[in-house]
């Protein structure tokens, strides 16, 4: 284990830093040297997460202390810190990390490049807004060369991740297939993806059975996600000359599903003209090819999100709308690998110069 | 019980002939006189659905006979039938019905009134065209009249009874408030909407911890619905002059959900010049004041499935798209009961001269 | 509605609460004349629970209040209040009734007849003893002459409600069929037992696709229904001079099910010399023959959940154990209608003198 | 690659088909070679599971070819074969098996050892008696030795292997620690476990929002399991001198359980004289302290199935009864792992001479 990366997590106990943990367990070139827990301190991770006393024989994981307690010292052997913590906390924080320290972000503190949005979007301003400015945007398969070297990579939303992924392809400068004031996305989500908080709206007898949408108008959710999206995709069309980074605004409306893990995005577009579906098609197919984690299904295939369940893939597939002119594009991810903790992976991967698919290779799991 | 009314009903084994009879067995006005179900002839429903061994006191249910088996004299008591029969099969037993039986047929047979558009949804010409050509669409609040003194109703589908009920408010002549190439309905149901068929897409481990679309072009749900939703809305626009009746041509993707019960649909569509939301708004709540299950949520109340379920109500809002100029509305439905049974009760009171919420008083029940 | 009786609720803002009100919306005798929710004053019940929006026609509830805002003057119209509020609290509101009010309670605080055993259990003493002793245990179908009369109903908890009634006719004095030593209940409970309260341990995410035992020593929950098992099972079977209440000591393990409704009591007993299956099965029967809710069903049909989903009943049946001289019992309840808001009712019946069915006639949701 | 093993799969479009697929795909020391689906001959297996369409880079596997269509020399490459066919099928298939292939059998065809009570259980004779004599059954723990040499492996019922695992160490002889006639197991299983056959009983709507117990008398589930946990248990307590392997018969009661995966046995035991809690949980603790897959929880910790879901470990620990000289025993696997295609894949390790843990070491996936 002498050549391994040592890895510290910090906001070990909520979801994503349970999945972060479940995979990292299994990468060869990593060893996890740092837990932290704040209202866990002093616990072992088994204590919260009692899946853990599954680790095979002599493995052991360190146990959870609260950051306030880890001292510069304790920094020195540790290559690359992921920051699980709430929304609002890793700004916090990251100034207080030394500087030969290598992050990824899960929250969405640093995703929002331009400081004004972000007070717009959390009501408040940015509290680390140089390392706002150098934080590179983790879209892995995007911006695979930027986060090769970045100190700080902001790890997408799953929602982002989900709803982006299909979208790029076919905005990218001198090859628009799609029109862009006409992106709607409806997004459905599984309830993971509201945390282990304990909230009202997340109790098994308030979604189970059922259905709801949200994040309309006044409500945070939307806020957060819609505006990252629009600045991946107003990146990807590389408007130049205005400041409104806001030349894509897409229509985005989620919903809660009642299942643990999945993202589903069905995204409707009006082609662009003299663009049929086979151009849409081609397009996707090619522009993936290469990539690892990304597929385009077959002509017909449904993507579900059942298909992805555990493990780090996007799948994809594009449908005619009975509407002649435009297209219905299908997109499933599980939130909490390839929307969180499996993309930070591969994140991780890419910044130490690893095989983008090192501790990645879990198929999905079904049923 | 002199005066109630007798009832049969075709088709007692599948999830809308025993929701048709939870709710008619405690309607005050009606008497359940002939039960079929082909393949369990002889045996009574509680063997087939052991929650009828709940009926109260001296309570009891007629044994399942076989359509076969019924003989003209078992017709002359009968006021009303329900034909809760698989899609296909009503169109055979309907020309052998007498005539001073009324009948709500709860199948898509007799839902499209142009027979060459039946033919090539279903592959096949229909089988009774001229019950067809007489048969009245049961969208109730909207065909109330008409189905008061129809023979033959035609119960709605759940998809275009949730999708149609928010935007026929909106479309009516001399009031349109939308633009009519600009509907997208992403709609969203629960498993029993599939029926009671032993199939393997509807397996609790296929569709459990997951969420998948269907429907896309080449599958046969897709032209079912969709159509039927069209020629609503082109009835609601009084298109004249014109035989093609596709003058408005919805996108309309719908999703299995992993719940029993419900459907929600989320519309997107773009207003007309000058108006905005609080036109749309009022156009709603006016259009519906009167009618005891259709409700226009307060300002920012999301409706979710688990606001309806067991009940016959239809809730919807409508909220702004990010985008201006642009809507977004959210209607649900119990798809069993607004969607297929309950609603076929109500068009049955309209038929009887009754009043319309006789046994459809239920609540909601949540959780 | 002038002869209609006068009910309040104190805790409307739970699923016991929002379930009273869902069953006495439609209860013909009775009227809502005051709600209590502490952190909800002067909202409206729909604010809450939004189903509640579907109210018919010119029907309305009154707005809560918080319980500290209630005059002795607005309780003189009142004549039978439910108390739905947290365990450990209404034994401090009870003082303050006035001595017209009837009263029912559905939480557990005055279901345990022993001082001493209630202080054993919940760690503190009562608060109200002169009250514990004069309640009467509200298990519908065998104390309904105690209930008819009395001033104070504890009502029962879900699981002794499905565990007891099908114990209690074999253990009769008299009569005994089953060995005393030998019970052993494995209770499983839908998620909505566990209320409304925002804990980790009732998240969607922490339930869902997944299965757990707990209540063992130490945990609070077994000690709070076992002995009310305990107490009921020695009622039964008449104990005679001797203090000690736990003559039976039953076995109980109880389970979380990723379901919103339903208990399923699975019931191993050792039969009594000289008795077979037979005379168990005759026995349970006979004793419920006239029995509104609780039905035995026909040999060999398993008893599920879903058979009672909604409704007031308990459907029970006995089997063979692979053992020669044992039985296994199983007996299926909805934990929020016969395990505590539709018991409610029926015991409010039989206070007002109502027939026992009156606003309980629902037959069970499927699917 | 060329020292991998050569495997084949017959049956490979069931549930444990693809789930031995998802674990052998990462298994580093063998390679699929051969898959059998007869029902969907000629096709890809991501035709069947779409999630084989994440297969990494140049990985692939082979098309689905029918039983008869495999030749004597299609054989000789391979060493050794899974067969998850339906139960009842694999006898007819074994005898064409050329002597050199190592069998591992998932279905129920070879766990009962005795001819006489295999055609008690299924009504019919067994069709390769020869074959069933030389069954090893494989219980990974428990017949290491017999596994590592054997040609044809039983492998266990995923009920018997959560049921049996905490009961052996308990009942081994010269250190029996309960009651040879008590115990009860009252287990709980997800829906996989019934396969991926298109059923009534297994659709959505029939099982979620419930509960049901099933496997009485007279219904084939029990024969099949019951029989099988009573074998194990009769070897474990090495009873001589007697044919009727029926010394022990436990009573056993299956509840299926609205989730996709996860068997939890609750087992009720006496504890034998002069036995406490302590000497049961050292008894545990001791027997599996170097068994990398079943875990002892510590004190207090009660097994959920969510802890092990997608992994192979049993998870167990031992709490209070509340009865005095009584205890009752809680166990957890995921069925189509360590119940099914994991404890394969464990026994074609042992088979291979590979470490036991080989393929085996994904954590848990929570939630």
């Amino acid at each position: 284990m002498g050549d391994n990366k040592k890895i510290a997590i910090l906001g070990a106990s909520g979801y994503t830093g349970s999945e972060l943990l479940r995979i990292l367990c299994r990468h060869p070139k990593t060893e996890i040297a740092l837990l932290s827990g704040d209202r866990s301190a002093g616990k072992n991770i088994a204590d919260i997460f009692p899946q853990f006393h599954a680790l095979l024989g002599g493995r052991s994981l360190p146990p959870l202390v609260s950051i306030e307690a880890i001292q510069p010292a304790d920094w020195q052997g540790i290559d690359l810190v992921f920051c699980a913590l709430p929304h609002g906390t890793t700004q916090h924080v990251v100034a207080g990390l030394p500087p030969h320290l290598r992050i990824i972000d899960l929250s969405a503190d640093f995703r929002l490049r331009d400081a004004g949005q972000y007070q717009a979007v959390y009501g408040k301003p940015h509290q680390a807004i140089d390392a706002q400015k150098q934080a590179v945007f983790g879209l892995a398969e995007i911006y695979t060369d930027q986060i090769k070297t970045a100190r700080l990579v902001a790890n997408p939303g799953c929602y982002p991740t989900a709803s982006s992924l299909p979208l790029i392809p076919l905005l990218q400068s001198g090859q628009e297939l799609i029109k862009h004031a006409s992106i709607i996305i409806d997004a459905k989500s599984g309830v993971s993806g509201a945390g282990r908080a304990a909230k009202e709206s997340s109790l098994f007898a308030e979604v189970s059975e059922g259905l709801r949408a949200y994040g309309f108008e006044g409500e945070a959710a939307n806020h957060r996600h819609a505006p990252e999206i629009d600045q991946i995709l107003n990146d990807t069309i590389n408007y130049q000359g205005e400041k409104d980074s806001r030349r894509i605004m897409v229509s985005f409306t989620p919903h809660l599903v009642p299942m643990n893990r999945g993202i589903l995005s069905t995204v409707y577009v009006e082609l662009a003209n003299n663009t049929n579906l086979t151009d849409v098609r081609s397009r996707l197919t090619q522009f993936y090819a290469e990539k690892s984690f990304v597929k385009i299904l077959p002509p017909g295939v449904v993507p579900a999100t059942q298909m992805v369940r555990g493990s780090n893939y996007c799948f994809i597939n594009v449908f005619a709308d009975r509407r002649p002119g435009h297209a219905v594009i299908v997109s499933v991810i599980d939130n909490l690998v390839k929307g969180a903790s499996g993309q930070a992976v591969q994140n991780m991967n890419f910044m130490l110069g690893l095989a983008e698919e090192t501790g990645l290779a879990d198929l999905p799991m079904f049923p």
